[in-house]
Order: structure tokens, then C-alpha cells, then sequence
């Protein structure tokens, strides 16, 4: 039997360290972009200042049912002194009265949302008047620009109404469809490649003894539809260099970027991080980090592509993900974590101890309601445990030699957008 | 000129009233579900229990690389007294020991998630031992069961793994791959119909002077997407009340849920509450609500369909719709509110008036940070505001004769999961 020993020793860098150099391989980027229609712009991030080419409304309009008039004329209206005005027409939402004009001692119905004719500047709540003969009698005054929503109160021609950066929402969309706006501009989806390695992973849609489904990319996958990429999960890659090198080649051809899972650690089998060094300059450039679990975890770049080297055991391939993938896609889009995933603050349910070594904790948590107050709890479970994931909502990344105590806020990052729904189970 | 005055007077419903006719027409309800890939199933809520059929891990495996023994072999081993033990074997994650038995005095090289062969009961770490000539030697005991996860501690065969209700994450679906399920039911996405009535209003791919795109059908849309539902945007109905019943007859070919927008006012044009009773029975159940804005919000079945009639003003528009239509879909769909729109805890940034009418308020709000907290700011705004919303990114509502005071604690509803991207604009 040969001899048993690792096959390579990992010099961890401090976590923070890690994110410094993804932020440089990044600063310097520019974003790749494109002009889709405002109807399937949801969930899309606008890569340009949307700024508004109408007033909106785009002239004064009726903001009830009534009558709009000239207050001077009902300026001495009272319940003695009526004042008579002559209806000259009536208009609708639809209506555009231009080239109508109000005299002195005129009036006209207008539904709310109405376009007012010209001279008018005060709108009477129907109630408010009674309608007889082809007139109205107004008892009481209005106030200039009483129940009247001005050109441009909503929204100036100008005005800057969605910043680049921002991640469109079902409103954002129907306003900008609502200013006329046909197409914007927004970052491209990056395609994500996801390859999975290791002998012991079966397709899912197979099942043999003593393998595994290849969940975990599954998992990886959903995760990163959830926050915006375009995912492509490749097939298995066995634990052999020369198709780890292959399955990346083809990855870099088709993706932005490519995550693999599995493959990383310090053992015989763990072919990963010298496939990626020898596809091209500057190949690894981290592996080994400072937290626990993920300890593992690695990216480089090759071909001007990242790639993001996860662990293989699903707490760790978790860790990695959360803590060196999602930095890095809202990177890649011009993004701040925060915008891809909530970040709630919550109290603690329990005490949780110090850890001596140096390292960041990833710690799963489930957030539970209680007396109205969130509370996070440790929902613990091994390093293949696929339970826990179930039953978690979030995780605390605790820095260094840091305790945590019962009752003491802390801040929980959600795994997706999709936990709201398990917080009251 | 005919008379102007209202064409009906509405007999406004308490808001709880109107919940609880909502509840009754849906609490006979049997859920439709279909059975579709657990790959394609995030996002979609199970109407099913989901019960483990296998223990997971199937058999007991190393949590770490290391050395697995049987623990009282190296009961008396010390760095005076170490023990030797032969290798017998290795062991990978994808080796399948059967038949392979552990005796005394014996080990096997066992990497991180590979099945023990019979008769191993814990796993010394690598580095805990020394190999040398095909045995190695132990200076220290093991506890029994140290470093081992046991068959079926993660998941028992038999244990419910997820309920009935659920919607499924990305880790879910993992997991129920990772246990060799293949199909899940589901419930069926309800499809929603989308109507809007006006004259004033033009498709969005058209431009005409004084007439308004049909954006809120859009943002209606929108929302109902990110919520789960299957949106139908129907082309727009003029205000004539056969063309609104010929929509809606044809709506109920296709859909589950009708939503009407505009036409349910008290005006003369406004003809979807007779459309809807001349289609069958019930017809309308309520029409009319108190609540600000959105009184003329209603609801009706018929053919067995729930309508949702919503008013035609933005801010009565989303009022009906996230106090009425969401209630109404999570019925459908066997879920909570709770579920489909995050709720989250601030505190209100400023004082907030009393109204002394019997009215629930529907108060669009933003949510800012201050100090590392989260505050509720009331976003003002006239009825068909379209900044507003793009300001707001939620609501508070208000029951009837309450102020709300600076500092207080209140209850945000976000309009959709979308809005945390927003929380650090």
C-alpha cells in the first residue's frame, strides 16, 4: 500500500484577505450590458440612471369627481350668497381639451384623473355642489389648486427616476412602461457553470448502491437562479485531471464564470486547484481561508473568467458559496451582497460559546418567532448533514474569538429571498 | 346635458367583514396539485408531506480523513504504551464495504464520507496517527462512535422531512433529490387573469395624446408573478358593459382568478360590478370596503371563480390588491399571507395622525436606515402617483382610529420579496 499523507498543505488566508482580493480582481471591470423591453425587465439590474422624458401627469388633471372652476369665481360663495356657474362640458380621463377654455362664470365636469381645460385651477368635489338647469350652485369658496394634481407633481420631466444599480421591481417596471419607456438597459445574467466532482456522484436521475446523487450542485444551482445568474450544470466530473481540466475548458467556453464543487481539499484525489493552475495565468489565486466550515474553498482566474473552487461536504460547500461566491457574482454585477440576499437583525435564542482558533464561524441558523421578537438559534447537524439546510433559514458569519449571548442582536443573512416563507413553520 | 350623479352609492364593508367572507368562500376548497419534477419544483408549494424512505447517511461514514477501528482496540494506547494496528483496506466515498469485516487488531484508511466496513465503531483522525510498514500506531483512545455519523442520524427512514404548505427553497429540492425522490405534488400555479377597463387606457406598445398605457395591468402582473401566481394579461375593455362581460366570460375559459382593473367606481361608466352579476350566481359578494384608499375595492365568484375587482387609481389599485387579491390567492393556494409577502418589524420614523374616520389605512411606507435600525417613513403621493411606489416599499395598515407615534414599533408588509434590494438605496 502507498504511502497515506496529504497531498498538499493549504496556507489559510484571513478572510478579509480573501474578499480584498476578490475586490481587486474586480474593481477595475466593466460591466457587461443589454438593452431588453421594459415588460421582462423584473428582477433585472438597470445598468443605466433611468431619467424621466415626460412630466407626469403631463398636465393638470381632476383629482376627484366634480367640477372644475376658476376659484376667484367661488371666492365669496357662501350658503347665502350661492354662487351660479354654467356647466360647459364634460370631460373624461380620455378627453383632451385643448383649445377648450374656461371663462369667468364658467365650470365643467371632470371625472377623476381628467385632463382640466385651460383657465381652469380649482376642482369642487361633486358633493359639494348641486347641479340644476345646465348649472351648478357652489356655496361655499375653493382654494387655488384645490383637488387639482399639477403637471409634473409626480414626476418632473428630468427627474432621475431609477438609479443603475438597482434591481427592477414590478412598480419600477409598470412606471417606467407608464413614462413611455420601451427598453432599458441592464446587466447581462452571467451564466454560471457548475461542475461537481468526485467518483462517489451519480446523475440524480440515476441510483446505484453506495453512490451519491449529485445534490449538491442542485442545490448550488437553485441557490444561484434565486440571486440573479443564469446557472448550467455540466455533468460529473470524475476524480481524474485530465477531464477536470476538459470539463473546465468547456465551462470557460460557455459561462462567465464556473463553480465547482468538490475536489479541493488536501487529499489524492483532490485534482481541482491544479487543473485550474494549469489552464493559464494567474490560476489560483486563494485557496484555503480562514473560516469554519469551508476552510477549503479557493478561486482564480483563468482566461479572465473566475472561477470559485467550493468543498465538497455540504456545510462547506455552503460556507463557500455564501461567503466567497455571493461576494463575488454581486461583484461581477455591479452589486452590494445586502441586494441579493436580507440581511435581518434578530436576537439571539442562546448562548453560543468562543471558539479559540482564529477563524470566522459560518453558523446555520433558524430564525423562530417568539412573544413577536425573531430570535436565531444554532440548528446544528455534520458536515454532510442535509437536514440542517432544511431546517435553516440563514447564517451568522461570527468573526474571530467572539462569543455570542442570549438575547444579544446579531445579524442573520437569509439563504435566499424564499426563507420569509419558513419563518412562521 | 343628463343629470350628473353617481350611477350607485355603496354600502362600505369593515375590512375584517369582507376577510371573513373571503375565508367562507374558500374554506370547502380542495387544493388542485400536480406532480412534477423535483428539479423544476422551487418556488412551488407542496401539498404534500414529504417522508423520508431511507436513512440518510444510509450506512454509518467517517466524518473526517483518518483511520477507522474498533475504539476498544486502542481502549489502553498512550505515548508510552501506543498501539499497532494493521491496514487492511482503504475506503473512499464511493466504496461499497460489503462483506468487508473489521477484526481485532485491525484498521482501514478511510477518507471524509466514506461507509466504515462491518465491525469499525470510530475513526481516529490522520493526524492523530503515524503510518508506517502497512499498520499504523495509535497513542491515544477513541471514544466509540468518534468521528462517525451513524446511518440515519441525519434522517431517519420514516421522518417527515417537509410538510404540506411548504414552498419549496433550492435546498429543499436538494435534499429530496439527495433522498432518490424524483416527483413531488405540487399545487398548481393558479392562473390570473388580468383585465383592464377604460377608454383612457392604450396598450403599451402605443402612444396616443391624452390617453394613458396600460401600465398598472403590468405592475399587477408583475406582482402576481413574484408571488407565485401565472398572470394572464388580457387586452384592455372599453367602458361598455357587454364588451367587459364578453372579457370576462372569456377569462373564465382560461383562468382561475379574474382581476379587473378600473370600472368599479360609482360613475356612470363604471360597469364591472353589473358585468360580474349578470354572469351568474353569486355574482358580487362585496363591493365596497372601508379602508383608505380602495373603498370601491370588491370581489365576487362566479362559475365557481373568484373576480377581484380592483379600482382604477394606482394607490386604491394596490390597496385592493394587497388587501384583498393577496388575501384571496393564499386562500386559493393553501398558504399564509405571511408566506408570500415578508413582514418585517421597524420603527415608525414619525409621528402619523389620526383620522378620525372608521377606516383601516393602507399607508405606503419606505424603509430606511438609521443608526443600524430600520424606520418606516410614510411616502405622500396623490391617487395616481406613479413615484410613489417607486419610493415605497411597503405598506402599514392602520386600523381605524389609531396614531401611530415616532419611535413606536410597527408591522411592514413589502410589497414582494424584491424589496430588500432596495433597504440600502
Amino acid at each position: 500500500m502507498e504511502r497515506i499523507e496529504p497531498k498538499r498543505s493549504l496556507k489559510l488566508a484571513p478572510y478579509p484577505e480573501a474578499l480584498e482580493k476578490l475586490f481587486k480582481v474586480f474593481q477595475s471591470r466593466s460591466f457587461e450590458y443589454e438593452s431588453i423591453s421594459v415588460e421582462e425587465s423584473i428582477g433585472r439590474v438597470l445598468t443605466e440612471d433611468i431619467i424621466a422624458n415626460v412630466d407626469a401627469p403631463e398636465r393638470d388633471i381632476a383629482m376627484v369627481d366634480g367640477y372644475t372652476v376658476k376659484f376667484k369665481d367661488v371666492s365669496g360663495a357662501s350658503a347665502e350668497k350661492p354662487v351660479l356657474l354654467k356647466i360647459i362640458g364634460k370631460f373624461y380621463p380620455w378627453d383632451n381639451p385643448v383649445g377648450v377654455k374656461l371663462l369667468e362664470g364658467e365650470a365643467a365636469y371632470v371625472t377623476c384623473g381628467a385632463p382640466l381645460p385651460e383657465g381652469a385651477d380649482a376642482v369642487i368635489m361633486v358633493e359639494n355642489a348641486v347641479f340644476r338647469d345646465g348649472k351648478i350652485e357652489v356655496r361655499r369658496p375653493v382654494k387655488e389648486g384645490e383637488n387639482v394634481i399639477h403637471a409634473g407633481e409626480d414626476i418632473r420631466r428630468g427627474d432621475i427616476i431609477l438609479r443603475a444599480g438597482s434591481i427592477l421591481r414590478p412598480q419600477d417596471v409598470g412606471v417606467l412602461a407608464g413614462l413611455g419607456i420601451r427598453k432599458v438597459n441592464v446587466a447581462r445574467k452571467p451564466r454560471v457553470a457548475i461542475i461537481a466532482t468526485g467518483n462517489e456522484l451519480i446523475e440524480l436521475s440515476k441510483r446505484e448502491p453506495a453512490r451519491i446523487a449529485d445534490n449538491y450542485a442542485l442545490i448550488v444551482s437553485g441557490l444561484i437562479s434565486r440571486i440573479g445568474g443564469e446557472p448550467l450544470r455540466l455533468s460529473i466530473a470524475p476524480d481524474d485531471l485530465d477531464e477536470i481540466k476538459r470539463r473546465i475548458k468547456e465551462a470557460l467556453e460557455s459561462a462567465d464564470i464556473i463553480v465547482t464543487v468538490g475536489g479541493c481539499s488536501m487529499g489524492e484525489k483532490d485534482f481541482v486547484p491544479d487543473a485550474v493552475n494549469s489552464l493559464g495565468q494567474p490560476g489560483v489565486i486563494i485557496h484555503g481561508i480562514r473560516v469554519k466550515p469551508g476552510k477549503v474553498t479557493g478561486f482564480g482566474m483563468v482566461r479572465g473568467k473566475p472561477i470559485v473552487m467550493l468543498p465538497g461536504l455540504l456545510a462547506s460547500t455552503m460556507a463557500g458559496f455564501y461567503l466567497i461566491f455571493v461576494p463575488l457574482i454581486s461583484l461581477y454585477m455591479g452589486l452590494k451582497v445586502e441586494q441579493l440576499l436580507p440581511t435581518i437583525t434578530v436576537r439571539m435564542g442562546h448562548d453560543l460559546d468562543l471558539d479559540e482558533k482564529p477563524l470566522y464561524r459560518f453558523l446555520p441558523v433558524r430564525i423562530k418567532g417568539q412573544e413577536g421578537k425573531l430570535y436565531a438559534e444554532a440548528v446544528p447537524g455534520g458536515p454532510n448533514s442535509l437536514s440542517r439546510f432544511v431546517k435553516a433559514n440563514g447564517f451568522i458569519l461570527i468573526p474571530p474569538k467572539k462569543r455570542l449571548r442570549r438575547e444579544e442582536e446579531v445579524s442573520v443573512t437569509l439563504y435566499s429571498k424564499d426563507e420569509f416563507s419558513r419563518f412562521f413553520d
